[in-house]
């Protein structure tokens, strides 16, 4: 009946909003098939979405293998932990709860890389005995101190320090080392002076809890660091040494685009416009390169790098890199301005620009070498003296840009012998500025460029002292 | 005895190292007054280390109170929660850990601003609600089994389950929605399927944990919409709107700063400096500005917003801002160069230039304003046009800067009446380009930017779609 009902009301409603409207656009159809379809297309909709997430995740596994080997490690450690507590020996030595702390401390401290591990687990461990400590303090003097006061000293002590604690989480300094310790701190210290058990009670409880805590927390470290590890310091080091890559790339290839012959053979044209595009994986790796420098101060040492590697340099030059990104951004946007310089104006500059460009990204790779092979470079300096020299020579170039106009100013030819400019008409005398200002936009911001890679220069110079790099010419002889 | 050894192996080591060093800086002293005197040092310097430490506190607190605020909030909760289960009755009601389970949720959801605290809480209990269904399955699955294979089932599951999980933290859009809700479920799940209880056992904890849970979240999620509230969505629109104002003031400061004449009277200069670094600010704000999106879509109508207010809109308007500020950058690098044009010259572009800021500013004014009022502006469009021919003009004066130099072939002074050119000594013909290359770089970086404006119009237009902002001009009428 009452599907009967709704049936007819449908019908009705249908009835309406066709006379409503007066256009029908669904040719008459039994409510029932129509129905099904509605829902086989949402069964339809619904399982191509599935399959384009599962999809989108199969890419992404095969994209970073690393990831998947990190949740089959997650797996494993939380495996171990349930089956070690679901022995009952274990199990009853340790109290029902034990178990429930290990899982939790697996669950919450396993992170993807080493540093994030070692830093949740050292909070947590630090964070729970403080404040265990405390909380029994506040207990017993709670406990002692009558009935009807109890409360009151209980409930103040949680909101005092709770507040603090909750204070000290956002001042920068703790917020990047201790910021989940603070907050493991507050959950300790009020589930221990809130409980109910008696003071003794509580120091066994502690015990345990400790106890399964550092279990838990051994095993997540010890699995991230045996079982594939991948390490915060290592990552930020690969980021910046291919951010540098990406860098020079992008540096090149603008330039080279912009004063390419139109007649010359175009490369795969996507591939070239991501190549071009590298720079801006520079532009927003800053919260990343910050994150990783945070965890990569709790790793030990591994690989090339000691435990006090200066981790926080790399953010320096990680910044001085984006500076010089900001002006590839800004010369980017020039280069695809609709003025054009005329053909043999560009020529002009044609050379110099493409040696400032080239002799620029020399100077950036050398750097990343210097960071891979964790050398100093031993021509780092003449590189430097390279690019000065062609920054000095787009100048001159600059400078004798205006006798391209005026010839009859200067009848001598006294132009350099690698440029040759073509003879040009005596009516030229008049400038097209207009049109050669994205041009001299363009050197002008490759000589700003070539200014800000002397920042890339001195933050990794500051790296080698404060890592202290080898000379690599000392390992040669 | 042993204190009097000690001092003696003291001296004895003072000796030996002022022998092998044979030098010494401090004269004879008394160990234990040296002793003393370290101590002291020590005392003070940790004094002096704390005293810092709480004065930075101190103005981090004063300078926005909102956190201090936070804080309270979170004691407040807690101490409620606490005192809640301290109650006997029901704490007996709930069982022990019952108390254990509320108190964890308010420290763990317990956010700055209403949508993490909102996202959080939505996330633990979905997530505790689906773990806790698939566990129990799983668990009496496995206690049907067999004492040989309950392990075996136990253990697949788990590593299964918590694989799979971890790795959908990995993909984007679950990683920006459902991050904490699937570490919860991981938890869970193991929790439930791990433990020795039986079935029945297991769903009066289930009710219990739920319940708990459900108390803790609604308490944080009341105080935190009710007492002094955070928005994400607020605070994302301030610090849209915010950087716009930054962003306008940084771009009139630079290029008025450019033309000042040397002779007029100079700013507070640290201040004046503070105030063009504005822009830094919106290159560096991508980070916040994702993370509060991503927690406004969670709260709930507030203020003018509605529930489903279009905040990735927000998004597309601070990265068009921040392809502004790339160019500010550079721009900024270019100002300070070396080279300086001069003065005559600097004059010839001034009124266009300042133009050309001064109407990008006021479209960019008129932009901010729009998103604080939530009013479609009337005269954007006469505004993006007045900077448009203000580009003109700019690119006329470029044009004709040449005719400075050449003052012979063009007799006639067709110059626009409101440039008024000092009369040019007829020896200047040789245009001084490498002085001038700044100036037209600001000129040309100014048009760049200008067409970059355009970009957060149309992002702004957008919005008003999206956000159906209603006329300014409706309300007037």
């Amino acid at each position: 009946m009452a599907s009967e009902k709704e049936v007819s009301n449908g019908v009705e409603w249908r009835i309406k909003i066709a006379d409503g409207s007066s256009e029908r656009l669904v040719p008459e159809a039994n409510p029932a098939s129509r129905l099904l379809l509605g829902l086989k297309s949402f069964v339809v909709g619904l399982a191509l979405k599935v399959w384009k997430f599962l999809q989108k995740a199969w890419d992404l596994g095969v994209d970073d293998p690393r990831k998947v080997i990190h949740c089959l490690k997650v797996g494993m450690a939380l495996t171990v932990v349930s089956l070690f507590y679901y022995m009952r020996p274990l199990y009853e030595g340790f109290g029902k709860n034990a178990a429930m702390w290990a899982i939790m401390t697996v669950v919450v401290v396993f992170e993807n890389c080493v540093g994030a591990t070692v830093y949740k687990s050292l909070n947590r461990v630090c964070g729970t005995f403080l404040a265990g400590f405390l909380g029994l303090g506040a207990h017993s003097v709670a406990s002692q101190s009558g009935q009807r006061f109890e409360p009151i000293i209980v409930g103040a002590s949680v909101f005092l320090l709770a507040s603090a604690a909750t204070f000290s989480r956002f001042i920068p300094s703790v917020k990047a080392r201790f910021d989940y310790g603070a907050m493991i701190f507050i959950l300790t210290f009020s589930l221990v002076s809130v409980s109910g058990y008696r003071v003794d009670e509580l120091f066994e409880m502690a015990h345990h809890r400790i106890s399964t805590i550092i279990i838990g927390t051994s095993l997540c470290i010890i699995i991230s660091m045996l079982v594939c590890p991948i390490w915060a310091g290592q990552e930020l080091y690969t980021l910046i040494t291919r951010n540098m890559d990406k860098l020079t790339t992008s540096l090149d290839g603008c330039v080279e685009e912009y004063f390419k012959d139109s007649g010359s053979v175009v490369e795969s044209n996507k591939e070239c416009h991501k190549k071009l595009q590298g720079y801006k994986c520079v532009l927003i790796s800053k919260a990343a390169e910050e994150s990783m420098a945070n965890f990569a101060r709790w790793e030990p040492g591994h690989g090339p790098f000691n435990f006090r590697h200066p981790w926080q340099q790399y953010l320096k030059i990680g910044s001085s890199m984006r500076s010089c990104a900001y002006c590839l951004e800004a010369l980017n946007g020039c280069i695809n301005s609709e003025n054009q310089a005329p053909e043999y104006i560009k020529k002009h500059l044609n050379n110099s620009s493409l040696k400032v460009s080239s002799n620029s990204s020399s100077v950036i790779r050398e750097l990343a070498i210097t960071i891979k092979t964790m050398k100093k470079s031993s021509n780092i300096h003449s590189l430097v003296g390279e690019m000065n020299s062609a920054v000095q020579e787009l100048q001159n170039d600059l400078k004798s840009l205006p006798k391209l106009f005026n010839p009859p100013s200067m009848p001598e030819a006294d132009t350099p012998e690698n440029k040759k400019i073509e003879p040009i008409s005596r009516t030229m005398v008049k400038m097209p500025l207009m049109e050669i200002v994205p041009l001299l936009t363009l050197a002008s911001l490759l000589i700003e460029i070539a200014t800000r890679i002397s920042g890339i220069v001195d933050a990794v110079g500051e790296l080698e002292n404060l890592a202290e790099f080898k000379h690599a010419s000392n390992d040669k002889c």
